[in-house]
């Protein structure tokens, strides 16, 4: 049965990527894993790993994207929890039969090959919910 | 050096504890690891571990607590982030020094010995930061 293996990271958006690291890195003294570009979401994004999670900070760069009006609405904040399954269609499949509504009724799959869904908050009693499945190996 | 070592868990504040249940625990197949009642906070609390970490789902029960006002003003979703840490004094120490404002300036301690800090929003990024160390043993 597919199941939820850990809390991937967890998303927050800013508009000041600096201020921000001055918080989580330079104070919490989390260390940055990586910063790069996701072009095609037009955002910017810090990895600060953490246990076995990560703390992903995202600035928006461009205007005409969802995090970004997002960021306009609401300020600065926590966008989303994105959680790792171990099987994707199959944990998708049984929200679906739960009445669970879907932002991606099917997986998406970004330029990276990185295999993800959003579950819509309504159905997430408020929450963002990304859903992940890590690459597979040895295949 | 004090330092984070993982995400504790997620709380997410809902007015319909079995609505969000029907969530995290029937449709994503999180295992609910106990329900109680925090009588002094005020809550009830239902605790759903995945992986290292957990989603803590909190069902006020009094209107007068600042998780009630929190809901009633903001609606059900994500209400904070725990992070462990294995030193509460060292890093409270080091926020200070990073000029960062705290909730709680020393270390608080629940009615069960559970030592916790509450970091301000405003000088993390937007995000309500608890930090927790966890019970030192064979001391």
């Amino acid at each position: 049965m597919a199941r939820v293996v850990r809390v991937a990271h967890l998303a927050v958006v800013t508009d000041d990527l600096e201020g921000a690291l001055a918080f989580w890195r330079d104070a919490l003294g989390l260390e940055v894993g990586g910063i790069h570009d996701v072009e095609q979401e037009g955002v910017r994004v810090a990895f600060l790993p953490v246990g076995d999670s990560s703390v992903e900070v995202v600035l928006p760069v461009r205007e005409d994207t969802g995090v970004a009006r997002y960021l306009e609405k609401r300020g600065p904040g926590m966008h989303h929890v994105c959680l790792e399954v171990d099987d994707l269609e199959g944990l998708l499949a049984r929200l679906k039969t739960h009445g669970v509504q879907l932002i991606h009724e099917e997986p998406q799959v970004s330029p990276t090959g990185r295999r993800y869904a959003f579950v819509h908050p309504k159905s997430a009693g408020g929450v963002l919910v990304e859903l992940y499945e890590a690459p597979r190996t040895g295949e």
